[in-house]
């Protein structure tokens, strides 16, 4: 017998990023004199807000004495930020939530790896294709079973809901990386799927602050019912630049319930805290106090004004691309811009086309998932100089 | 089928420190006037050492403006405390260690529960018996058999390597709970046994900076040949007072390799990098140049004092128990103190004793096992006059 995890072998290799940044060292060494414009990966440029800056400083300095040292916090997380949580992101669009319903972490891409280890390695996954690769590659990890649900322009980019039962469904709303988002309406018939299939949705909203259209749901608790059915993941690190910072938190309700083998029926907040007491020890205090800020009134002010320049950012993008013809989607309640190749040239052709022709990196949209074939993905977390010259300089394209 | 991990309805109700604090809080009511003293938890007292505090104010500083801004960071830590690592903990040991072997990590106990991700549900587990809950709790998670090693005065708490085979083996030197440690050649004999048996030794060197024995191993890469058969966990939380910091970090050799069913060997290293890159997102900027700063002149020297301090306390409990008559280990070389329970009295016993009568919190041993029972565990880590006033009231115990 193998002491491996033997799934592991099954996994694809998934170099995208990595094979992105050969390509550019490539070029970059033939070209040393050309001025590269990044607009590829999905990471934050802008400092972070001074709020943030100033709730750090003031954490640090508590450390230097006995007296205000932390030491081992919560491993859920410090109650105030808990309830900074839950008064400021759920109590304003009319959800309830307990402060206990919250688990502060050290990211969301930590809490979407992890959240499966609470669930069967005997559910099928359902994830829209494109994808953010996480959802897919730790599902493999742990064996399960994948079901691909198309995410095209034909659907808006939102799957129907399958005839079959799904057991757990991941669904990532503004997307990455479409940048497409859905109403109350489409939500709405993914909580009733998901409740007459007991079904779990874990719904990834950590690009929520993006959404401008007051039809467009910030929470999947906006949905009457899903708190019995969905987990939510949330990050601040693209909220507020916390992509360094590593902060993030899950929303595991305790209605959400599900039939043990025995029949009894089991909270999931229970096992989720209980996975989190056992295999994680809590986010740095000094962090939390930095997310705390988020929600302070000056921390809103400066976070808006950051999240308004890269969604200028977007909508210059967007804006002049369709000007030049392009088949634009995204970009408008989300940092990303989801752009048809032109002349049915492959993902990878375009994105080699913008780096060698007009010195813009991209993200090739075949390296989310073969449903992102034809498309490249756009984002607007660069500087907005530069983005006004990377439009300048597809005007240029041949 | 149940939609459930049901293996988490197979873990025992872990309330250990939650029971103590209930304990606690009760005798609080009863006796507001007592003035407790707290040598319970394992959690330090003493405040970060300056040096990471100016470390982390500069990376703070940093994040202000784009120029110096940290976004995403690799998944296995930056170089720069990679580097730290292997040239201040493993270099001057005679230990030859590559950069991309460190893996970074927001805490030990992080890694030591997600570390079996990448080892076979169908692996048999060994864990010395007292023991650090999170080593079991995380196997049983997973569905794996666990076998106990019995630890007691018998063996000096280092359990003879056993008859069978065991796939993988948790070990914990210095010892929480117990204090004790290993030396070099009962080190070596358990690498031997894992060479001779492909078992995957995991071992928990959380307290390594405790040791002031020249003849006790602070890594198991001191043993020729671990290389090809550990993983070893680090952290800063004891080293540097990290707890509510959050910062540790894992070595996998790239000569560990497991044979995979089809015959071929696998790398564990690239099996975790695999990990890592999926489910974790890198430690906080700010965390890891803190971290990087233990290892500068300063923060060295710093940190020495802090060590210390804390085993001047050990050593002060310690000797006043014997002197009191008290059967006591460890304490020498590691932060804790195991005690005998007088007259053969119940851990729980021994615990409400010393709260109700002397106003002193302790952990019973029974927490950490069954071959914890008759003993209680004291840490070194509160105030040294604390630790003066507790052994004072020790004296006036009927």
């Amino acid at each position: 017998m193998s002491l491996l995890n033997e799934n592991f072998l099954m996994l694809q290799a998934n170099y995208l990023f990595s094979d992105i940044a050969k390509k550019v060292e490539a070029f970059r060494n033939a070209n040393p004199d050309a001025k590269l414009i990044r607009l590829g990966i999905g990471d934050v440029t802008q400092p972070l807000p001074q709020a943030c800056l100033d709730a750090m400083h003031k954490a640090v300095d508590e450390q230097a004495c006995s007296a205000t040292f932390r030491g081992y916090g919560p491993e859920q997380g410090y109650d105030f930020l808990r309830k900074a949580i839950v008064d400021n992101d759920y109590t304003p669009r009319g959800v309830q939530l307990d402060m206990d319903e919250v688990f502060v972490s050290d990211g969301a891409k930590s809490d979407c790896g992890n959240i499966g280890d609470i669930l069967s390695k005997d559910c099928t996954i359902g994830v829209t294709d494109p994808v953010y690769p996480v959802y897919i590659d730790s599902n493999v990890m742990s064996g399960r079973r994948i079901v691909l649900l198309n995410a095209s322009p034909a659907n808006g980019f939102v799957p129907a809901v399958p005839s079959e039962k799904i057991d757990i469904v991941y669904l990532c709303y503004p997307n990455n990386p479409t940048g497409m988002t859905l109403t109350k309406e489409q939500l709405a018939a993914w909580v009733d799927y998901a409740r007459r299939n007991k079904t779990v949705i874990i719904y990834d909203a950590a690009y929520e602050a993006y959404i401008s259209d007051p039809e467009i749901p910030h929470t999947i608790y906006e949905i009457e019912g899903a708190k019995e059915v969905a987990i939510e993941i949330r990050s601040f690190s693209k909220t507020a630049g916390f992509t360094g910072v590593r902060c993030g938190y899950t929303v595991v309700p305790k209605a959400l319930k599900l039939a043990a083998d025995d029949g009894s029926m089991v909270e999931l907040n229970h096992l989720w805290n209980r996975r989190q007491c056992t295999k994680f020890n809590g986010t740095s205090y000094i962090t939390q106090r930095a997310a705390e800020a988020v929600y302070s009134p000056e921390g809103k002010k400066q976070v808006r004004a950051v999240i308004d320049y890269y969604m200028r950012n977007a909508s210059y993008i967007r804006e002049k691309l369709q000007g030049l013809g392009y088949t634009v989607f995204g970009g408008v309640n989300a940092p990303y811009i989801w752009v048809k190749t032109p002349e049915g040239l492959g993902s990878w052709d375009f994105f080699n086309r913008l780096l060698n022709e007009i010195h813009v990196v991209t993200t090739p949209g075949a390296g989310f998932g073969n449903a992102g074939e034809g498309f490249i993905r756009i984002t607007a977390f660069g500087l907005y100089e530069d983005c006004v010259e990377a439009m300048k300089r597809f005007e240029t394209l041949k």
